[in-house]
């Protein structure tokens, strides 16, 4: 045995000088080790008919990637993979992500052939029909039997098996103990070209060496194509050094396409990496079809005669489709007990944890049953335990959310590099962080550490958490903390996040133009209309400390679906008349008054201008208007209609929002808004509210501009007016 | 000499065995050589007490970073870098961008000490100060003399700079002549520990590598510190070996707080490199204050008493602010001159062209005045020109611009890989690409080439777009292209071209949910109330290819303006009544009835579908309306208001809209919205029109039911109702 060599179950592993283990492409020899070997030949051509049947049924499709990738596939669901078809939510399955997602037959089939029962071949065939409950859609969805997450927007994957590895890491770290690995699953990411391109993916890689995610692995689908052509149209980089450099193991398997006992052998080395494992397969995209190795294979079906010919080429009848050959469906019969057994195993392992461990066995089912410890609830301070002083609802936030995050073990908070200005940080806390590094580096922490600096990568950050609460619904509810227009760039993130209905809460702060002198491109003008029109998601802006326990509470409470709370860098008063479960009705009414001309909607940090706009009105103009605190649609949606109308009463009186933010869908509650649609300035923030004309006196002036306008146009009732 | 040591003007720069250039830590003999090297000190020194009693004064800001980057900007302005500061709009200037740009006071005092005639000391005193007509807000503004581009959001800047070197190769490549290098200038690249973090920056990092843009460098303020703390909690990777394995030169500054000489031979050999150049500068961040080397020093003032202690420590007097000795004035006194100079000197380089080459230099002074050929308005195609058959609009996109992008040399054309998908390429097209690609890997091209491939890196693409933008106003045009969703990876670079007002054009297909089979990860059901919310922006959804005819003329005309033109992946029929001219109004009346009950408006994909429906409406149902299509709400906006109540006779009738978006913001124009509040569906595009409603039928049926109900509820009238 070669020097540096790594010998697995299943042969042994040639290792390069530089300590990188590289397997070469003598796949007979090879493969004639594999038990099986004989078979392999058969479900390779199998496989790949059937994706081109597939695809070329409706005429469309993605094969070229699925049919390059099949002795991967192959290699991870027979040989490397722990999982059980018929147990699919068992808590310690390995994971797979693909990050590719549009190669999404590529799962299907191979979820198909290893007996998940819900795949049919007659779902199988549902892939680009008209059928609506369709278990094959045109990318894998987190709904259905056997996906772990809907992926398909480029390199998203890559960062949700990030987060997926962490949460093992975590989970074991914090319920393992010695002879007992009740978590010990390992994640496997498919990739190709594009999610190595995608800074999303490239920002997790980069911290996933760092955290030495050793139950990481990626594939790479390394065949070179991409939509437009050759990958060294854009890209002649050398994608091995970099991944060494971000701290990654790398093994290359030259041939990706059939040497199944190499790509096992990398798989198995993978597992026993002290780092995360890159893969970098050799493939060719659409092997055996006429557009074999070209951009062609990619994105449609290869044509009724090229599927003809490939079949003839494989001793296939060209007049038969979807054809699954016996020797193959026996090829993977021992699966569906194999994963039975692995169950098995794991639950008799859990009941001597159980007898051994009785306590944190208790707890750890209650976590994998996605039980919050309930005692949070009675953790969010009353009104009398926060500051009474103006005070940043920033600051407010920490105060409701630190003690919850120190005691209650659910949840997993991180921030992009914004600690000192988040206020997610409790006193004591301990990160989530590698081991080794600590205390020689600036670090502390370990891997069960709750605090994750996931540094300055947002978009990944956000991606990540995606992962974190995936793994299982809500035994890890990830927080993540930035300024909100940082959330821009997160936002494909989030959006993942609230399309798949995962448990993220989102601390954002320095929203509005408030947060001051960083200016224009801190100041997010615009961005609360996307996450207030995005659906499946809370945009809630609290006013004030009283406020913002209803925020927390409403994304504790909100199972299967995502939160931003949208804080202010600068300090509030606390306002005497709001309230935390105004915030969970979404608007509520702060200030009756039955004879009033106007009702005044205040949002968030802005809530106090209006409040004092009101009594300026009152007291110098003998203006009588009613205060409404509006700090969620989503939420306010929600309620009855009689509540809504009640909170409005458009029907007696005109309304005007204020929000130094684009007014856009303001429209639906509003007759008038006094709203920002332009860019932010650099200014102190009492400077740029004045402005901008959101101080009391700017203020009070353009409403009783407004008044006095209703006066005189009759179309302006039916009108929205900027003011 | 060593072997591989690099000569330059100022000394000898030792090279490793690796070939990369490392200039080691032996600041003493190397500074001797420096003319002027007695000054360094005091220079250093009194930008550091500039900078810290600029902060101090508000008691705010950013210190440390720019004082740790003291002598990285002593060697970049007063020896590397090519400026004049009197004509600092000069054509052929190095650019410099602050990618870091919370460090703005760096760039601001040295454009204050190099003779920017616009920042004078009173200026720099208005950081952080409530002045609204400052030129020193928090993060540097293109807006103001010497500043390149406005920054800020991390990572942009090193995209923006990766534009900006790509405009230089592809001017010098058209335009320069042997003898006459009219477009010479270097790109220069602050970055700070987070920007090298940012997805972003990893994108537009690899394509440079690739593109092999010598023209560029990277100054790595590598002080190691984040606002969390020690850059090891989060990032332990090898950066210089990323870097080369990117295709990197890679330099290495070991004293980059002292080390002036180090830096400017680095600054040197980049000049020379033929990849683009890192340097990696080792710097201490707030040196000299009490809080150097540790988080404190980045965002928050000393204090008082620190930089009182830090003058007594250099030998200056705590009681005297802004203090700059006349031998720093001095210091840089020689710098307008050298900068005339220099223009002088291209000046006559260019007399001397024009004589020589009088088209060329008549059509580059044409390309320099930001001329676009005005034959581009005759080339937009006739109606009768454009098919008369159903064609999607990104076909008609295609048709209307292609000829236009081939014949016209302004525009830069790209797609982040979706050549099939966008119809943006034109036939013998030639690539943007590094020469020497060509053709042995399937890539073809030179930097005169003006197609961009920027791989699936859309956000990159979008920021790289602002430096091909940004590098003179309409010099370069820069059109790129993607699905719609992935403008939303793209959405803060995006953003960043709206705030600043630059020119670029950005074509989006598989808008809508008729999209089909790809899915709610591709269908972008609440991405347009971003886009239409953001100020700056024009946002159009064309309906056939006479509308897309009408968008490319807004978007072309629209100097100051980005534009995204979002077009639809299906065919969709040619309207008769459509009109290009309406789509520069925004909305027009596409069919007039003056005894409607109803006004229905149709946008984009689905304008024809509204039609059918009123076609339907009168024909089966008796119910008579009025037809008003709507591309654009920006466009609209910008129209008289009598203009506006005569397209939308919101006085005398109702009016549904009907668009598979969210209905935010759709409000303010209609009563009623036929829209999409949940996301989309996996089916292809007549099914998924169908499941969601869209198809005539039921839109008829959604609009019959409408009319019924606001017979039953008064309140209707006053609420917007989703049907």
């Amino acid at each position: 045995m070669a020097p540096g060599a790594i010998e697995t179950s299943n042969g042994t592993i040639a290792a390069t000088a530089s300590g990188d283990v590289v397997t070469k492409g003598v796949a007979k020899t090879h493969q004639q080790q594999l038990e099986g070997q004989e078979s392999h030949d058969i479900v390779l051509k199998s496989f790949r008919l059937l994706v081109a049947d597939l695809c070329q049924q409706f005429n469309g499709g993605h094969p070229g990637g699925a049919i390059g990738m099949a002795a991967i596939g192959v290699a991870l669901w027979k040989h490397a993979m722990r999982y059980a078809p018929h147990t699919p939510d068992w808590f310690n399955r390995d994971r797979f992500v693909l990050s590719n997602g549009h190669t999404c037959l590529f799962q299907y089939c191979f979820l198909h052939l290893t007996g998940y029962k819900a795949m049919t071949m007659d779902q199988l065939k549902s892939y680009h029909s008209e059928r609506v409950d369709a278990l094959c859609p045109g990318h894998p969805e987190i709904e259905h039997e056997g996906i772990e997450l809907t992926t398909g927007p480029l390199g998203q994957g890559v960062a949700n098996a990030v987060g997926l590895a962490m949460a093992t890491k975590h989970l074991a770290a914090t319920f393992n103990r010695p002879g007992f690995d009740v978590v010990s699953n390992h994640t496997w990411c498919m990739v190709g070209d594009a999610c190595l391109q995608e800074g999303v993916a490239l920002e997790a890689i980069s911290l996933a060496g760092h955290l030495r995610l050793n139950n990481l692995t990626i594939m790479y689908d390394n065949n070179q194509i991409t939509c437009d052509g050759s990958v060294d149209l854009t890209n002649t980089e050398n994608v091995n050094d970099k991944m060494r450099a971000c701290g990654w193991n790398v093994i290359d398997v030259e041939d990706g396409c059939y040497d199944i006992l190499g790509l096992v052998n990398a798989m198995e080395a993978a597992k026993k990496s002290d780092r995360p494992t890159f893969i970098n397969a050799r493939t060719v995209i659409g092997i055996g079809s006429s557009a074999e190795g070209t951009a062609d294979a990619h994105g449609a079906a290869f044509g009724k005669d090229d599927v003809a010919n490939m079949k003839r080429a494989n001793g296939f009848d060209p007049e038969e489709y979807f054809v699954v050959p016996q020797e193959v469906r026996e090829f993977f019969a021992d699966l569906p007990d194999r994963g039975a057994q692995l169950v098995k195993e794991w639950k008799s392992t859990m009941d001597d944890y159980s007898k051994q461990h009785p306590e944190l066995a208790s707890r750890f089912k209650e976590r994998m049953a996605g039980k919050i410890d309930p005692r949070w609830k009675g953790m969010i301070p009353a009104r009398e335990q926060l500051p009474s002083k103006p005070t940043a609802t920033r600051a407010s936030s920490g105060l409701v959310f630190n003690n919850i995050a120190k005691d209650i073990d659910s949840f997993m908070v991180g921030t992009a590099d914004l600690s000192p200005s988040v206020h997610m940080a409790w006193p004591g806390k301990l990160d989530f962080n590698r081991p080794d590094l600590r205390p020689a580096r600036g670090a502390s922490g370990d891997y069960t550490g709750r605090y994750i600096h996931y540094g300055i990568r947002e978009h990944a950050m956000c991606a990540i958490a995606n992962g974190l609460a995936a793994f299982s619904p809500d035994t890890i509810v990830p927080v993540t903390s930035s300024f909100f227009m940082f959330y821009l760039y997160a936002a494909p993130a989030v959006r993942m996040g609230a399309l798949q209905r995962l448990h993220c809460i989102h601390v954002a702060t320095h929203d509005s133009i408030g947060m001051g002198e960083d200016g224009p491109t801190h100041q997010p003008v615009e961005l609360a209309t996307l996450y207030r029109a995005m659906p499946n998601i809370f945009y809630i802006r609290p006013a004030d400390g009283e406020e913002t326990a209803g925020a927390w509470t409403a994304a504790i409470q909100a199972e299967g679906t995502p939160t931003i709370i949208s804080t202010s860098r600068h300090a509030v008063p606390q306002l005497a008349e709001t309230s935390r479960d105004g915030v969970l009705r979404g608007a509520y009414v702060l200030r009756e008054c039955e004879d009033a001309v106007l009702t005044l909607i205040g949002v968030g940090a802005e809530l106090s201008h209006v409040v004092a706009v009101a009594e300026r009105l009152r007291s110098q103009h003998d203006v009588r208007t009613r205060v409404v605190s509006f700090p969620s649609w989503r939420l306010f949606e929600a309620q009855p209609v009689a509540y809504r109308r009640d909170v409005l009463r458009r029907q007696c009186t005109q309304a005007v929002v204020v929000e130094p933010y684009a007014p856009n869908g303001w429209e639906r509650y509003a007759d008038a808004a006094c709203c920002l649609t332009r860019f932010g300035h650099s200014l102190p923030s009492k400077a740029a509210y004045r402005y901008f004309g959101f101080d009391v006196d700017s203020l009070t002036q353009k409403i009783i501009g407004y008044i006095e306008r209703l006066k005189g146009d009759e179309l302006l009732a039916r009108e929205f007016i900027e003011l």
